[in-house]
């Protein structure tokens, strides 16, 4: 007997990456060599609970590393993408399209 | 003065409609006039308890529309898209092709 059901595109997503919040953060980091977490929470539009909320869970899956420092005399955090980090964003734009091609192929979106 | 913060694509992005399982549900929603609660489950690898939560947030934004019955003696859940439902989904497509574009034109993904 074969399995006729299908896998859906989306079942292949991770939440980890896919998730509104830490989908910017990673399309984010993945634009600069290191990006500043007030930069973050500014383009994103989040308070610093909440990204840093994201951040952990980002950081937890190893993909970005948080870097603390100073700027001068301020007190600087700094977030970078890892190579795992970029391979994730990388497989979830792959399904992405995936699911664009699937919508647009079938209806009137 | 001028504002020179940018919104990043992802936060016009609305999470009843981009969080991974509604995005699947909306998806195959718009690919049939209506589609069974069995089919969705199945084909989104859910349990029944996960994919009606994810209903009743659908029902409830107005982006689905739910309809009970039967199909011979069995009794059976319908889901259809809304017109909302059709709108909220190409917008989020439209976002996510931004969002593409941006990843793309900034490195090697």
């Amino acid at each position: 007997m074969t399995d006729e059901r299908v896998e859906h595109p989306v079942t292949g997503l991770d939440e980890t990456v896919h998730q509104r919040v830490r989908l910017g953060i990673l399309t984010i980091a993945h634009e600069a060599r290191r990006v500043e977490f007030g930069y973050l929470r500014d383009h994103l539009g989040l308070t610093a609970g909440n990204l840093s909320k994201h951040l952990s869970v980002l950081e937890a899956a190893g993909l970005v590393g948080i870097e603390k420092g100073y700027e001068g005399k301020r007190a600087r955090t700094w977030i970078t993408l890892t190579a795992a980090g970029s391979r994730a964003l990388a497989e979830e734009i792959e399904r992405l399209k995936q699911l664009i091609s699937r919508v647009e192929s079938t209806g009137n979106v």
